[in-house]
């Protein structure tokens, strides 16, 4: 059935798809998509793909699948390229962290929208490129499926099982829903991680303070070394929902603020509270349960 | 020299710095201080000290070093306590994150300034209480004392040697510099871990959403389920460098959204890039260098 699948963009989440289903034991023809002929040969050293192309419409006019593991912000031009001649049985799916704007984007472009699944895998490390990609990064991370109504019950069960075997647990979710969550409970933190390195690259200058920082500001601040065109597209394409969440987090920091120039002890005391009873009791149980390494 | 040691609170820091010494083979009688008799109890039980007291006046009257291990709030009234009684030879000595306030407080209660001796120790867990200690906790980690003018050099020594014991690591540096630096490397990334988890309990209300938070969020917030009392103090003891440390992360937190908000995708990828490479370069050689758990 899928003989011949296409990976667009061979990094950190193409390259590990695709050597987690060499190692589930799949067969098929893999073909290596992406603008850097270095990487995508690379890619084939490594045996992440059989073969390559710097040719989009190329490598996906007589393909059974095709992933799309490029950042979000490419996917729209993408589709566009590919819609002229791809298959009207080929299965297109993403690993996009927004969905709503990809599926906005697979409707407009794609004569055979019906075969579009879209589909977030949440795992990752502050790693990219080619050489990050790795067979057991998706193993016991949960894959997050959000179809819609259109969407194909065949084309949808293909790409749950190929998830499957890279074993990533699966979930569904509404794509709006989605975006809500994930804005709050993964692109908020990256953009408070990001922010505070960025402050601290700034306050460094005036007093150096850089190098004061050990393995706990390390740990906190692992997330802003992620991939910056990444998180550029994040925020362009869940931009309503990350809003959303950065206006009542900034709410909640100025209550904070308020608290200390107020010198209010009891305030401050119960938030600090709230924050602790609700990470031992509310995020611990969730880490304990299904172990993920990054989001 | 130091026969008898008196640990003011037995919780993570204090029990653990009493387990380290012991561990070294350091012959001396501790006492154990503390308002809850019952946590007094089980430090013995765990072999943290050999006695106990509530009453702090008693068991500082006949002792050669006194460690307070309090959260910083209850240290002025601790020195204060114990003025009247202290031996002239006793040293005093610390192990609060704040280092400017604690030593005001000693300068004004203590009849022997010259024996204080302001110390930090850079290392913690997110556990509190007499559970909590360990006799690893130090080792390898930073141990910053912060000795002023007045400050005895054989009482400076002293307190040295025994945190070298620990296994920890020496640095020396100015109270206002320490306090400026921990201000924005140690107290703002837990302000803003502490109010993510705030924020994210108020939106939970709304649209349910901690359920979905993984192994990535759990790590992103470990320093959220710290000490509410420790931080509160910190947060009023270190007010002012902090404050400061708060308002130029604000700035930076609002260009960011602004450049959400403008669809500013150059601004977006040229703050993302700054923090990255500031974090692969200047933060992670230091975490390969000393290898640290937690600030």
């Amino acid at each position: 059935m899928t003989q011949h699948i296409t990976i667009v963009g061979v990094g950190l989440i193409g390259g590990s798809f695709a050597l987690a289903l060499r190692e589930a034991g799949h067969k098929a023809h893999f073909v290596g998509v992406g603008r850097n002929s270095k990487s995508l040969v690379r890619a084939v050293e490594r045996g992440i793909v059989d073969s390559w192309s710097t040719s989009i419409t190329d490598a996906t006019a007589e393909t059974d699948l095709v992933l799309l593991a490029t950042p979000v912000g490419a996917i729209d031009k993408v589709l566009k390229l590919i819609a002229p001649t791809v298959r009207s049985d080929t299965i297109v799916t993403d690993a996009g962290s927004v969905k709503q704007s990809v599926i906005d984007s697979a409707r407009l472009h794609l004569p055979h929208f019906e075969n579009f699944v879209p589909a977030h895998p949440i795992a990752g490390t502050e790693h990219s490129g080619v050489e990050a990609g790795f067979a057991s990064l998706y193993r016991g991370k949960r894959l997050i499926l959000t179809p819609v109504a259109e969407t194909s019950t065949d084309a949808l069960e293909t790409v749950a099982q190929l998830w499957q075997s890279t074993g990533a647990v699966l979930e569904r979710m509404d794509p709006e829903h989605h975006d809500a969550v994930f804005a709050a409970t993964s692109h908020l933190p990256h953009m408070l991680a990001f922010s505070l390195v960025e402050t601290l690259y700034r306050m460094d200058k005036e007093l150096p303070l850089l190098h004061h920082t050990g393995g706990g500001f390390a740990d906190y601040t692992r997330i802003a070394s992620s991939d910056p065109v990444m998180w550029r597209d994040v925020c362009l394409h869940n931009r309503e929902a990350l809003l959303a969440s950065l206006g009542k987090y900034k709410n909640g920091l100025d209550s904070l603020v308020a608290a200390i120039e107020e010198k209010d002890g009891d305030t401050l005391e119960r938030l600090f509270k709230t924050a602790k009873q609700t990470r031992d009791t509310k995020v611990l149980p969730v880490e304990k349960g299904v172990p993920r390494k990054s989001e």
